[in-house]
């Protein structure tokens, strides 16, 4: 039985959304709609066009005999920047503040469609960059690594604090917390990361930068190769921070413990010379 | 500008898959295309039949002013039979043996396609029920966590074995460990769960089940309801386990540490009487 363009375009846009960053080609929609190679290719010319009008990424034909076509998410700029807007709003609820001055986190961390969000914005900074890994600390790193993981289509490792046995063999590292300046332990299975894994870092909040600087330090001893670094939030520390070359989509600027005040802003992802 | 039925199929297709057990206004549609109402309904249908075609659930017509469309996704019983049965060739593989007879499952929790999966299959066993939040406990129940909160569209709470200062105020509880019948503690965040909340427990591995028999337990502090308990793998346990009602994706039968054979078959999910 033949089937219908609207129900080939349906069923398709489906499966490229859930398929991102993966080569697909042309001849796996012949078969699996029994249509010519033509119907397809004008299928995905409508697809192509719609995804770009409605800012979801890049629907690109690579063509040849392993040829196919790849789609690429990435939303506009102004669309990041606009939701990054409004969740600045919902971090500057005064609610949140808790005792020594830092902000509760944790709702928006377990709200599937802002983590899609999150995970888009992220995602879009790094297109066009091979990565092989999406590395974060346990445990409120772990949603934003998984979300980033999805759009960019490659596996996320989770650096624990605490030895468990269901890790195996792990590879462990000191690092001085930024903030309060102990020296801590973190410690990633040794079966997690192939050497030569080009990595992104993320994680959830940066003050001092000491998490980030031990999962560096991780980095280094798998003989892997750190391709960037974005936080959720980051808090302006007066202190020297130990990690420079870094993004982040929020900025908690300002913590006013007598009348509650937060004030967040967005971060320096949005700064002209990290996304042009 | 008039925009073709082929463009709004696409983009209507990507909005109803990112928005799940959402209800979205007809009207919503009518004025992001500038459509008639008639031409959209003639669009929903054809997409509620490629969907039903398809296997990726039920977009259902809610008539009347405050109607609109739902879609909950599902996965018929023999894909995700035929997507386990796969794993379990997977968790088998003889270097995930490690000491103490436990089973490396870390790399499978860090796969984004494997986690969709994995999400997809347990949140089809609930359609149908009201769900109000996912709980897991940190560490490796989080993917698991964040998967199913996707695809039933409510947030995922994150139950924590150690104190965390960017909690807030927590609620604690002692519970006996199942396999080695130590008393741990456990404990949530004040503020991530509400009264009367109807929760749904998922973990990565139950063997004793006294995790999980925690997370019933502060599910009762906080005066919230059990909805149900589904875990990606279960070990045969020789002694007494306190959990009864619960289902699992997979079942880690037998353990030979000589041989290093894993022998995993799939978990009780699959019995006709959780599933019909």
């Amino acid at each position: 039985m033949k089937i219908k363009r609207s129900e080939r375009l349906i069923d398709m846009t489906a499966y490229i959304l859930s398929h991102p960053h993966t080569l697909t080609p042309l001849t796996f929609f012949v078969k699996k709609y029994e249509s010519a190679k033509s119907s397809i290719s004008e299928d995905l010319t409508i697809i192509k066009k719609t995804f770009k009008d409605r800012g979801f990424g890049t629907l690109e034909t690579v063509a040849g005999a392993a040829g196919g076509v790849i789609f690429t998410p990435e939303i506009p700029f102004d669309t990041a920047k606009e939701m990054v807007t409004g969740l600045c709003g919902r971090l500057s609820e005064q609610d949140r503040l808790l005792p020594g001055g830092y902000v509760y986190l944790s709702d928006l961390l377990g709200e599937p469609q802002l983590l899609k969000q999150i995970g888009q914005i992220i995602a879009s900074q790094y297109v066009g960059k091979e990565i092989d890994a999406v590395m974060t600390v346990a445990t409120k790193g772990v949603p934003i690594a998984q979300a980033v993981s999805h759009y960019l289509n490659v596996p996320f490792v989770i650096v624990r604090r605490d030895s468990k046995i269901t890790e195996g063999s792990t590879v462990s590292v000191n690092y001085v917390s930024g903030s309060s300046e102990r020296i801590e332990k973190m410690e990633l299975s040794k079966r997690s990361l192939k050497r030569g894994s080009r990595v992104l870092v993320v994680d959830d909040f940066m003050k001092g930068g000491g998490t980030v600087n031990g999962m560096k330090a991780l980095i280094e001893e798998f003989e892997a190769e750190l391709v960037g670094i974005t936080v959720f939030a980051e808090s302006t520390f007066s202190g020297r921070r130990m990690i420079e070359d870094y993004t982040s989509l929020l900025c908690v600027k300002d913590v006013d413990i007598r009348t509650k005040n937060i004030t967040v802003v967005p971060g320096n992802y949005f700064d002209t010379d990290n996304n042009n």
